[in-house]
């Protein structure tokens, strides 16, 4: 009855799929897919070749593929979207819950999305618009419209009575919203104070009135910190006014929580937008292409810098053997900073009233370690070219790099949140173009004044 | 009633107590600190420096100083336990569940755990002992011991009966458990079932039986994807023969996604065991510098490869300008690939079958924005040095690292991965070393070849 622990179960799926594709033998494909989670189809589709997802997702009834499309990567599905008929798609978004709708319906292309909005009943409908006019990343965007009310005054025999006719629940329901008849949150009513207290008292007398409820505004990293911080399961959304919107569950935070670790990842390199790793050579080229564009330039500018220098280099050639180790141990210290000063931005961690005694310590971490490895590598140096005044200039050049590399790698991460840029996105660039700057300016330059 | 969206709170409460310190004022420090969540007041603690953190800890009644530590990163909570009374820590323990128990107990110094042990009572010090004996990383490390289990052949009225007379619940009850007289998972009983069914059925009549058991030995961040496609709240874990050992619920689910994603993103530069911000500099130069030394052996690894074509710079002292250009690309070019990499390795998405395809599709990526680029750079030194044959060459080396940079990126993850190693620890040093030494060996040999 449990999972065997000898192998994770999501590649032992993508294994056997592979295996099955490889014989092409699609009944088997069919019966093994029709036997897992969509949750665990998705993660099988997302993991293979264009060719074979079309295969997997020609075998996947209509009423399931809508689980399947919200839990791809919005440029996953879009493909997949495309090669699927009108009327599955329709079928497709028939039995999600509302905030998965709202996702699915974002990924249709225009004509489709009329089409499919037009197969909706009208209240649906209109409840669906407003919803569709969120921000995606806010409260607004997350949360799903599939709530349970009850009123205050009610006797909690009464609420037993009214969910054993409704029969069942939306998912993750730890707490019905208690409102008044304008619709405006007034408290939760815990499932566990259901469960466990006496019948004939009132909602008022056991509901939580002092769990705060979401403005529909807030960003969707700050309501994932919220549930963390204060153990929720499912929280109210609220109107500016405190009119109930909707309701987050905890499954929402943890995708918030993936996509957004996924994003500080991926964003460091360029990768922001691709989410797909089997997108056409074409596509990721293209998209890697521009990453790549934005850094040569900082290369060539530190290629520019060592160019002014092209006479020193001419007349002691050990300094351009020398030369990227001071740039290179520059980067590396820098970007230890930069990440650090990033995660704690994105914890809310650093702010304006810390971000100073944060930066006398990361300086100081770069004076005793500038100091430190400068010893090492002038020693290092000064034997290998038989040169003390090599070896000192060497160790001069890191020790001024390591510590403009903290200064900047704790002031731009800062100063880019300030202005609403993503640090992780941009951070690293513009570290290593100071690294580099400064690496080989200081390097090469005292070597002009000292050595020549 | 709802909560402000103008500042994030985190941010707000953390400049409100820098303001208070700063004014001294501690009853006011007091009154706030006891107004807010023990996981925001957690919250700022980390985000204060160690003198501070101090003063806040003054505070703090010792009931609840146990919620506090298990929220802190082990390295804040074992210099706050430092400070702490003997007296305050074993009452500090009292109120925990028994997971956060467990948390803290593996925190505290071998002398004050004996202490705290013998202040428990003896059936819950062999539970507690039983859990401590649990792989860290692992389901059974996970769990909490707080279980509520039910008996098949009962009926829901009896088991709401029960519910009363016991009075609460424990967190995220989505279900309860059901076992047999041997405490062997059987199955589970849905609180919404119980709350919608008729009260006369049998809970064999109801529960799922289709829900597996989480082994003990499943690794964490196993468990975590579980949660994830399967949408669950908790789950049972299980022992070898299938008895109930314990529970995980979602909140440990969460914290699980936090700790790996925060590791992938920070060990990336070293900074696998640097969880405290604010750690004294000597300590965190000291953890920096680990990393410090062992990039500069790649440095010095690729000033080595300079080194050989020295009389090759002494000729043409351009080629020292060029040169980081290539080494830099392929180190870009290179970190998107191995990033993608880790990333699918991560989430199971990356295994052995699929290896191939996606190291095929990168090094395609490689061939063409090392062609692109290729000409970019030909044609910008071509102009700067007046020489198409100088531009040729830095041309042809980067079409070389970038490919090989591809094929790095995409095989070193894939094999650290396969001998155990963690590719985001070393798998940016590894692909620097090969990018920096392709890089300079294309160019410059190329040079020596074609120019000399």
């Amino acid at each position: 009855m449990s999972i065997t622990v000898k192998q994770n179960h999501n590649k032992r799926q993508l294994e056997r799929i592979i295996e099955l594709l490889a014989k092409d033998s699609m009944y088997e494909v069919r019966n093994f897919i029709h036997s897992i989670y969509p949750a665990e189809t998705a993660h099988i589709i997302e993991s293979l070749e264009p060719a074979a997802r079309e295969k997997i997702w020609s075998v996947i009834p209509p009423n399931v593929m809508g689980e399947i499309l919200v839990r791809l990567h919005v440029e996953v599905a879009s493909n997949l979207i495309r090669v699927t008929d009108r009327k599955d798609l329709i079928k497709a978004t028939e039995n999600l819950e509302s905030d998965d709708m709202v996702d699915l319906l974002h990924s249709l292309p225009e004509p489709l999305l009329s089409q499919v909005f037009e197969s909706i009943a009208v209240a649906e409908r209109n409840r669906l618009e407003s919803a569709l006019s969120y921000d995606d990343n806010s409260a607004g965007g997350i949360m799903s419209l599939d709530v349970l009310t009850v009123r205050a005054d009610v006797s909690l025999d009464v609420v037993l009575r009214y969910l054993r006719k409704r029969g069942d629940l939306p998912t993750a329901t730890d707490s019905l919203i208690v409102t008044d008849r304008n619709n405006n949150y007034q408290g939760l009513l815990a499932v566990s104070s259901l469960l466990t207290k006496d019948g004939h008292l009132k909602v008022s007398d056991i509901m939580s009135s002092d769990v705060e409820g979401i403005p529909y505004q807030m960003p969707a990293s700050e309501v994932a910190l919220l549930f963390e911080q204060r153990n929720m399961l499912s929280a109210p959304v609220l109107s500016e006014t405190g009119r109930l919107l909707g309701r987050i569950t905890i499954d929402d935070v943890i995708n918030i929580i993936r996509d957004e670790e996924g994003h500080s990842l991926m964003s460091r390199v360029g990768l922001d937008e691709e989410q797909d790793m089997f997108a056409p050579v074409a596509v990721s080229a293209k998209r890697r292409a521009v990453w790549l564009g934005i850094n040569l330039f900082t290369a060539f500018l530190a290629a520019w810098v060592i160019g002014i220098f092209e006479a020193t280099i001419d007349q002691i050639v050990a300094l351009a053997v020398l030369m990227p180790i001071v740039a290179s141990m520059g980067g590396i210290a820098g970007s230890q900073t930069l990440t650090l000063v990033i995660r704690g931005l994105a914890l809310k961690q650093v702010s304006g009233a810390n971000a100073g005694k944060l930066l006398v310590k990361e300086m100081a971490i770069g004076v005793v370690n500038g100091v430190l490895w400068a010893c090492v590598v002038a020693i290092i140096a000064g034997l290998w070219f038989q040169s003390v005044s090599l070896g000192a200039l060497l160790g001069s050049a890191m020790i001024i790099n390591l510590i403009c590399a903290a200064f900047a790698g704790a002031t731009i991460p800062l100063a880019l949140d300030k202005v609403g840029i993503d640090p992780a996105l941009a951070g690293g660039v513009l570290l290593t173009t100071v690294t580099d700057v400064v690496g080989f300016m200081a390097f090469l330059g005292l070597a002009t004044i000292f050595l020549l």
